[in-house]
């Protein structure tokens, strides 16, 4: 909160009672009357203001809004740290000149099937394999996972590959698990505001992916990215995956504007997922390239081997040659906008 | 998935492929074929169809699209059950001809105020006391509440006035704290699709009050309580309040229109927060007596001793007075759709 | 606009410009320095400033934002004008203590049809007759209204019953024949922001019934008033018929609270249509009662007599007995909140 | 309407009374009887099934619901013409290899800044000068532009540079002096269901610029096409603008996928507006690449010598500079994607 309009009707004696509260909180009120409205500009460290307070000024008679012009993240934003942030897992650099590219299948469906698909995304140019142990399904009666089984199987696709694991944590109680097999761990859109467990995985050492809420704002996903930084984990790399509109010709509308919103507002780098953004295989590869044309720093794509046997998300997953293919397309849109991949 | 729309370039080859898949599911198609597309109309027990079998012919060559026309839940459906469930907590009855009142506020904040407002909002006509000891904060740096002392306060004031005690879970590993105090558990519209957690409070004994998801349909919303009734727990209480929109001059807007949608597809009750739905608090009235004349089973209202004073939500909540004076007013109306209040 | 803030790079001599761009407009900037961004309070008669001053000011060097805190509408709004509007049309008051009821088909479908739901609804009790002769249909091929036809029907059915006719408008030039038949003119929900429309009504002696728009805010609807009055008609009613969302439930999600909060910020009276807003019959009685619960000064209800062969909303159209029903209903309702019906 | 579901409770006759009145459609139904819901599907041409038609069936006793899987459009879809749709204007191609920019103020202010703008852009690559002489304006004490003058200006400016001229109708009465002046004629977002405006541009044999509405679905916004088309003139562009979402860091959402999305449905060119798309100059560049990369046909962007004196759109608006700088990094990106520009 850094300034309070008040009520036409705001008599001195609530002006008074406001300014006396602001003291109280070493914050100090510069007053603007204007022929309509009185407006009293806060000063002092007003970052410190949080939320209920801003709520319970907002309650006193006389006043009718107040409005926060700064930003309500700190570690998250540009103005904390000027450069970009750039992550390291197993080596592979994430937030620098190369994008990223992370593939695989939606859910991990069996061992052998994880090891063919990271063999195959790993030779097309993959960085990172990807893959669901834990699922997050709108019916109880939907495949839910195979669980640490599929963890397992997800390491040993590294094994085989060398490329790092990243994967979706569901519930803070298995952190521990997770922890042992993976190598990014993934909270979904769906628990973007499950605060409890953005604290946990504050605690975790690995860098965590942040997909973007179905119908969050992008203040709403920094404040996120915020809750598991102040734990000390600083390696968190945003993730838009689409947001919910009336459009139903797509499964989400993918807001590739984010990327430079984000890019402007935070240090933190940026990844885009187009399967789950559009939800139909022909239109990932163009979307694929417009994130990179809007400066992504990364890709989240499914692949498959045999979509239309998959457990899940069959109808928006690449097969392997497609996936190859749109690789080998993106290298020109990348150096079009000097990156690699 | 019940009707099953082909491209018009499917094969026969392709339609074979399809209906044999069906087959092998212990389904049948019966196929029309259009001037413009061939429909098949898939017979035999869809229900069990689950997501990914679904998913997995819409990835199969020839099919264009695949609608499904049966519900995809079941036990919380007016055909599972046609009477209306009416649940019992500490003998108050919800989903009966009184309407069930349940206030206080937004967050507890220490053991003299809860013990306050719960004799207060009693001796108004309130049913039930409602309070926050876990709370989902946007910002870390806000105010999270007291925890199991908060718990503790609630329980004490329930013992001064008998009034039952609902309040928010935001943690599995909070269920056991949550079990010893408190009476109905709440889960809040952030957590609404937070899955891990309705599978633990479905084996709960204890009645769960559901809020729907900030930009939840009604059919997730149903699919929620669907995954705690799947383990067991039928005592589900399904609460509006408000979801996002463009409209900034309320805080959310409360959907009132879902009351009589619910109470046509499901047998669950039925409780409104207009506190929550509109935030400001002259808005409150107006809308709890809607939601009553809409035929809500419930209502959840905020109530604080001093708003101008609270940690969270001030400016939405009624002070005891007001309270009192909206509970005579409610009578009127309660009675004019037959009810009591 | 009424705050600038600035840019925490921005420069002495950006501020200096900032405020002499201020005061060759008559106005003056009150400073406020605060740790992290320098914010301008604007001094003078901002209502003054139109959109274009503070879109020149944004784009100047050195701002980040401005903030609008005073309203933008000026003649609808409870400041210019304390008392509530009342509105007369052929006798019949609109904004006093009874709340009026607007019924009739969706369109006007033939002479015999529109005079016999007109002696129904009249019958019934409502006060007005509504029907459609020039209709906006989605699809070129579908049934677009009898035109001036249409209008003669209703003029025959007001002859009959005494009934004054509301219908909409939706080409100006069809001004000239709409003053001839109708009483009311409704502007609809696809051409709130049809700004030369508006102006075109503005000039009319006729009351003006504005719908909202499908995804408007508040503020956009009380603009779209303002146009119209800015031209000398006063004569507007606001009627609520339900926003789009997510929700596939109902037809539109009719925004109840639209009511409290048009009454604190406009002298307008609010109507409301149950029968877009939900768009499926056996929701309209229960919503019809809650928008008069939640203080709705009207009401605009469908009603037809075989709905199954309606050449337009026949799901949504009450039979004439539904809606006798629904009137005695809504008697006990209106009586709960102190209206008459 | 291709598919009727029914209730669980329908009766053998409510059946017989639906397939009679398909009958005497010319339409026939074959029925498939599932375990919990008997399923119509409709044979014959049921693109002449208008929507009323699909309305009464729905108001019909025993129906439960209709879905409707074939498109609502047919002039406007792919199915109509393979082929795309190459449009030209004094000379220059719409919709072949080379990527069109459409480039100006957003209003013309004067004739000297028209001229001088439409130069530089000019020398600067772009193929059409935009500006509005008539501008939809939220509020009507806001400028509403030059009218029939900024035509005279903007066709000065074309005299000078031999750039077409691409400007926007708000009102069928303007429709004689807009076919003197301009050569593609522009329907706002907000116009874009002023059905009445498109049945007009409908019978001009000038291509007609359709703008998408802020919270239209693609199908509604080909449906406008339709309207369009269904007059005789086939020469519509296709302009995505963004959508309104929850997103407050940008003026609007601009949906990118809908350029894939409209490429395999309609064989109508789709031209990007990313500077109403984003309302922030630092976001126009980002955009306008990934639009190429997305598909696009086309660009609109707004160029102002002076955006911070601008009489609208200011913040959004490039200085011919940048856009110049701009136009050569597109190449590049165009270059990627197999297109010129």
């Amino acid at each position: 909160m850094d300034i309070i309009v008040l009520k036409p009707s705001a008599t001195e004696e609530e002006l008074k009672h406001i300014t006396k509260k602001l003291e109280s909180m070493g914050l100090r009120a510069q007053v603007s009357k204007g022929t309509e409205r009185t407006i009293l500009g806060v000063i002092g460290d007003t970052s410190k203001t949080t939320e209920e307070v801003e709520n319970s000024v907002r309650a006193m008679p006389g006043v009718e809004n107040t409005v926060r012009v700064l930003k309500p993240y700190k570690l998250a934003s540009r103005e904390f740290r000027k450069a970009p942030t750039v992550i390291k897992s197993r080596g592979v650099i994430i937030g620098g000149k190369k994008i990223n590219v992370m593939a695989g299948p939606c859910s991990v469906e069996n061992k052998a099937m994880m090891v063919d698909v990271a063999k195959k995304v790993k030779s097309a140019g993959a960085d990172f394999i990807r893959g669901g142990a834990y699922k997050p399904r709108t019916s109880p009666y939907s495949f839910q996972g195979l669980g640490e089984e599929g963890l397992q199987y997800m390491a040993m696709a590294r094994e085989k590959t060398g490329l790092p694991v990243v994967t979706e944590l569901m519930d803070p109680r298995d952190m521990e698990v997770m922890e042992k097999y993976c190598d990014i761990i993934q909270i979904g859109a769906r628990n973007m505001q499950n605060f409890r467990l953005l604290l946990e995985v504050g605690k975790s050492r690995k860098p965590v992916l942040l997909k973007r809420g179905l119908s969050a704002t992008i203040k709403e996903w920094l404040m996120s990215a915020e809750y598991i930084m102040s734990q000390g984990n600083h390696d968190v790399i945003m993730c838009e995956r689409g947001i919910r509109t009336f459009e139903t010709a797509t499964r989400n509308t993918l807001d590739l504007s984010a990327v430079p919103v984000l890019k402007s507002l935070t240090h933190l780098p940026v990844v885009v997922d187009p399967s789950h953004g559009v939800g139909y295989r022909h239109l990932v590869a163009p979307m694929a390239k417009a994130a990179i044309a809007a400066g992504a720093d990364g890709l989240m794509i499914e692949v498959h081997p045999k979509p239309e046997e998959a457990l899940s998300d069959g109808e928006q997953s690449l097969r392997p040659d497609e996936f190859k293919k749109l690789m080998k397309e993106l290298q020109a849109v990348a150096h079009a906008v000097g990156r690699e991949i």
